[in-house]
């Protein structure tokens, strides 16, 4: 492939997915030793991986079939999970946490406008709530949506769920819930029963729409559900500007230190301790990254397990370009100006 | 309620819903009466509704009840579901329209990356296919997403359906398809066979979510659903500037009609003929607007009903503010070199 002129590099700024394209093909022991022989023979010195977990196993994977050789390998940390662990957080997830607190506060302000149903958002994220626990970064004010929040790390408990629902319903009339893709019950399945199985996989049904059915069934309260998913990971409007310096930077610090000779690390993203949101991008050996999936640690979430903690909000704000945009409700406006009358 | 400062009124122009509220409580002939004296009584002259063919319905009526009083009744349009007759087009329409287009090409570009899966996007507009057709919108360059198009103007067949998505998969690998919300078979029913009734109403799954789950099943292929829902009504970021510019206008031209002492008229959207993109607003009398839905017409519809037509692309493209950004894919850029060598 030549060179692309400067425009068209400009552009993956503002393109989603993957301009080098992706796979999903797992590869096995003699693949990766066959790779180094097909590196050697086109003079191929650096190698350069690009991803989340599964991407930084098989970095590690390469870079130990290339010991030895003139080759050097580095991972470039990218996951809108971020559930790569021992980092901060990882690029892709900034720009993740403020599409879905954007949505939810939007969400909200149409819910609210018609208050007569709870509204059931799904965000992405399976085993990680990382994603669905920024939605509350759409709070400003008391009463603000969302309303409650439910995330993978926690059994989901049906019963609770309901009772919490026809509450905030009395009190609001419009309800807004975020839930992750993956809640699993006590038992540790899919909330959502199996819809059919084929050879290779069971599937089923969305939890947003399953937790929606249950709103109606149960409490006889209107539901609906929206569920983004690939437009979660997509948006070029609503990209965090931190997150895609972030980006740039981690994969430039990823191109000197494979130039330098580094081999076998990723780029890491640490934040600085001291008031304002500063990061440092130390090398991580890859093996410690290997080791681990990242989830929400138990400070991040509250004791029922329907919301998260300011501890979690005071974590996630500066990686979202601080405040979202104001809204403003008359029926708020009248009620404002009334309680300072009195 | 007391005057709003100007910078809460500003706000208005990033908020979503709406601001001054909204309901679902039919009114009977009594309460249209009963309201005239309400007006009087409140020396209330001027009365405008804004809203869809609902609130145009309601705005008419009331309008026949205050004959031969001093209260002026005017109607706003407004509605994403562009469902109301004679006007080129309803304020809201066009963001909705930008909003499909623009999460189409976005979703196309992440499917494009990972070409793995079959993924269908539901639009809203359960009677009309304005906004699922605006995804067309999408496409510059052939191949591009959306590669099919499914409106409720159409009776849905679901062989037909497969038999496309089969061969486009195996032509390009991922496939992106819009389906309206409200698709229905050839018998009138909603294609999703109900899953729940309780006593005031029958429920239904997502269309897109059966479409995906017929995929898998009938073709082994891989599919996704993505069901931006609400997020896609109240998106702030992909506003359209036409769409806001217009909609203050027709607020305005309300207000000077009822003012002028104009009633029983609905301020409308009338395209000028001539090159560039213009428009005027004729007060058109509320009784013509009454009495019709507007669906798209069949020039806007291709022969195999499986998309859309030039006709509607050049129609609807100055309503999203022209071109959508450019993305960038290197296996295209890399194909792109490879051909102009030959």
């Amino acid at each position: 492939m030549g060179k692309l002129p400067d425009e068209k590099i400009e552009l993956l700024l503002t393109t989603p997915g993957t301009a080098i394209g992706s796979s999903r093909f797992p590869l096995e022991q003699e693949q990766y030793e066959a790779m180094v022989s097909v590196l050697k023979k086109h003079h191929i010195k650096y190698v350069l991986f690009n991803g989340g977990n599964g991407s930084m196993d098989t970095c590690g994977k390469v870079s130990r079939a290339c010991q030895g050789e003139d080759i050097f390998v580095v991972g470039i940390p990218k996951t809108m999970d971020n559930d790569i662990s021992i980092i901060d957080h990882a690029p892709g997830f900034p720009s993740a946490a403020k599409y879905i607190a954007t949505v939810t506060k939007e969400v909200g302000a149409d819910v609210k406008s018609l208050p007569i149903h709870v509204c059931v958002i799904e965000a992405m994220g399976r085993n990680a709530g990382w994603i669905t626990a920024s939605s509350a970064l759409a709070r400003k004010n008391p009463g603000d949506a969302p309303h409650l929040i439910y995330l993978p790390e926690r059994n989901f408990n049906e019963e609770e769920f309901l009772a919490d629902v026809k509450k905030l319903y009395e009190e609001l009339g419009g309800v807004v819930v975020v839930v992750s893709e993956g809640l699993r019950n006590e038992k540790g399945e899919s909330i959502v029963p199996p819809i059919f199985k084929t050879d290779r996989a069971v599937y089923y049904g969305d939890v947003s729409a399953y937790l929606a059915e249950l709103v109606i069934k149960k409490l006889g309260i209107k539901a609906r559900s929206e569920k983004p998913g690939l437009c979660g990971r997509a948006s070029m409007a609503l990209q965090s500007e931190v997150d895609r310096k972030e980006a740039i930077l981690v994969g430039r610090e990823a191109v000197k230190a494979a130039i330098e000779g580094k081999t076998g690390v990723m780029v890491g993203i640490r934040r600085t301790s001291g008031e304002a949101y500063q990061i440092e991008t130390p090398l991580i050996p890859i093996e410690e990254v290997m080791l681990h999936e990242r989830i929400m640690p138990e400070e991040y979430i509250n004791e029922r397990g329907n919301d998260i903690t300011e501890h979690f909000v005071q974590w996630c704000r500066p990686l979202i370009d601080g405040d979202l945009p104001e809204m403003v409700s008359f029926k708020d406006e009248a009620e404002h100006q009334l309680r300072s009358r009195i």
